[in-house]
């Protein structure tokens, strides 16, 4: 399986496979530490974590594997303010807190903790990798990060992203796709702008920067994961494959609902967490967003926090309706297998894919050739 | 290069490279003719021409190559009605005209032909191939392709289209992912369920087709050829990276647009023709879908009737801003040079992109796959 050496080195990687981090219930200490040992690496996704929390899963992760792992934090932001009156948010959401016999619901309160606080934490996880959303970090993150001898890398949906990340000193920069699942980490103008196919923005972004590139969004199989390599991607990240693995934490209605659903069934909305996300429609993202066009919808994170306890709850009752069900273009290609197993058939195919490439290559390069030279 | 050398031979191509028909001047003759004389299939778009115009345009191809070449058409549509009062459309676009010193716009006259008298005529021009977007052909229309022996292509956007063209009985499919300049080929449901990236939606048509599958959308160079053909693809069809070769006959002032535009500065709109369609973001776009939101927008074709003076007059004046400037998303990879040479480049670039796969595969292939047996 082909990648870039250095970069496997570094990491400790036997496959260039990441797994993305998937805050929010899907990537249990279990997956994680299957898809390090399987040679892959694996990621905590931190972002909604208590420093305690990140310290308990981190430990969590080295009781079942010795290999490297990473960890996910949201970039820290200034703290936002209500954009409409809270009350017309809370207002528009209150029926289905009702229709799940949950209280009414409640102006959000704010994290009890730091972005300062969590990197604290994760600093003496013992992971090898660090990765961040929506942003750049402050210089005394990256310096710290740098110090422990961590790996770093950024999250960029756009050329530009790509080129400030490696000004800021990140080591590998993750392109994301306009077919991820989750959240958009646009960090840089308007998200609609900056949903960039992979095929396109792959290239596009290696051909801009020279650290090693990561490439995301929509790729499900080996033949997603030869398709990244040949646009120059030192490696791939994949969500939505990991998140129907035996070991991931979602819930079974979630898992039912990747199972079943097709490529063109999910959008991107802001009705769960008031920021850009790809997820399956349901009920609540097409009810929320209709009529009213998101003029009911608190920013991050405060929309998050408000509709909390509803997917909670939601998760309980195994009401998909309710849950925000993140998943990429690549529904058609999930399926229901270990962490394990996801990672040996993904190196499997894409050497199959590869051989092939390569053997047809073979019978009709002279042919081809001749074409291209007669002119 | 490698692809399926079934289709190849069917087609008698020696490079499995489609240049996209540009209906709107793009695709000129020599354009058309130098594509086929590198080894690729050059196409034809012809769904705003006459009859007279397609037999004219095809023997101009027909004494500058002796290879096969194709033909696209718009698939036939039912008539439509203006769905806002067409004084509303006239009167948005009214000043733009007066700027340009043209004659002030009227209500657009319907083609003086019909979608059977442009097959009659496309049957006739000797073109081996045919394609065509925005629906399924009639029966009647794929009898008579086939009994010429023309190979017929149709596009697709989503997994269920290809479905429909299969049965429909088309020997090969066009995949258009969310990445691709100019109209978008949807014809089931909303076009934004429809925005599929190359990545994910071509494995995902491969796996529930039987014919062939063309990969289009952000494809620009021979990483994303190889990228596509490890996808499953069996050929590959460029638009956007054939515009700016110097054969071309796009507006000096649109070549320009295309050549400084970067990744993220297109976007979807109707403006322009009423159907949805990816162009580089500038002035007569933004200011027609402001406010308003596309209330002021007639159905296609009949925007397209009514904006056609404007456009030809901007491009004449070289004024881009009122120029409908389709573009894929692959915008940073697009270079002024020859069809020829661009043709040749794409192919040792492929045959370079795969070789390195394998080479690189070669040296990791065993610590790679000991670590996926291990588990």
């Amino acid at each position: 399986m082909p990648a870039n050496a250095d970069f496997l080195r570094t990491l400790k990687l036997q496959n260039p496979i990441i797994q993305a981090p998937l805050a929010g219930g899907g990537d249990t200490p279990e997956l994680v530490a299957a898809v390090s040992n399987a040679g892959g690496l694996g990621f905590i996704g931190a972002g909604y974590l208590s420093p305690d929390q990140i310290a308990q899963v981190a430990n969590s992760v080295k009781a079942k594997t010795t290999r490297p792992f990473g960890i996910n934090l949201f970039a820290p932001s200034d703290p936002v303010s209500p954009t409409i009156p809270p009350e017309v948010a809370i207002r528009r959401v209150a029926a289905y807190f009702s229709e799940l016999g949950l209280p009414a619901p409640a102006f959000p309160a704010g994290p009890a903790f730091s972005f300062s606080d969590q990197l604290k934490a994760a600093l003496e996880t013992g992971a090898s990798a660090f990765s961040f959303t929506f942003g750049v970090l402050p210089s005394e993150a990256m310096q710290a990060l740098k110090q422990k001898g961590i790996f770093v890398l950024g999250t960029a949906t756009t050329v530009n992203e790509a080129i400030e990340l490696e000004k800021a000193g990140v080591d590998a920069v993750v392109v994301q796709g306009s077919e991820a699942g989750g959240h958009r980490g646009t960090f840089q103008g308007d998200f609609s702008s900056s949903m960039i196919g992979t095929i396109s923005l792959v290239p596009q972004v290696v051909d801009a920067v020279r650290i090693p590139v990561i490439a995301s969004g929509g790729i499900m199989d080996g033949r997603g994961i030869a398709a990244a390599l040949a646009l120059g991607a030192s490696a791939v990240q994949l969500g939505t494959a990991f998140l129907t693995c035996k070991e991931s934490g979602i819930p079974e209605a979630y898992r039912e609902a990747i199972l079943n659903a097709m490529e063109d069934q999910t959008r991107i909305t802001r009705a769960f967490s008031g920021r850009p996300a790809r997820g399956i429609v349901n009920r609540f993202m097409t009810e929320v967003e209709s009529n009213d066009a998101g003029e009911a919808i608190l920013p991050f994170p405060l929309q998050n926090a408000l509709t909390r306890p509803l997917r909670t709850a939601a998760a309980k009752n195994g009401r998909a309706e309710f849950l925000s069900l993140w998943a990429g273009q690549g529904l058609r290609m999930a399926r229901r297998q270990s962490a394990a197993e996801l990672v040996a058939r993904l190196v499997v195919e894409t050497d199959a894919v590869i051989r092939q490439l390569q053997e047809t290559r073979s019978h009709e390069s002279l042919p081809s050739k001749s074409g291209a030279a007669s002119n």
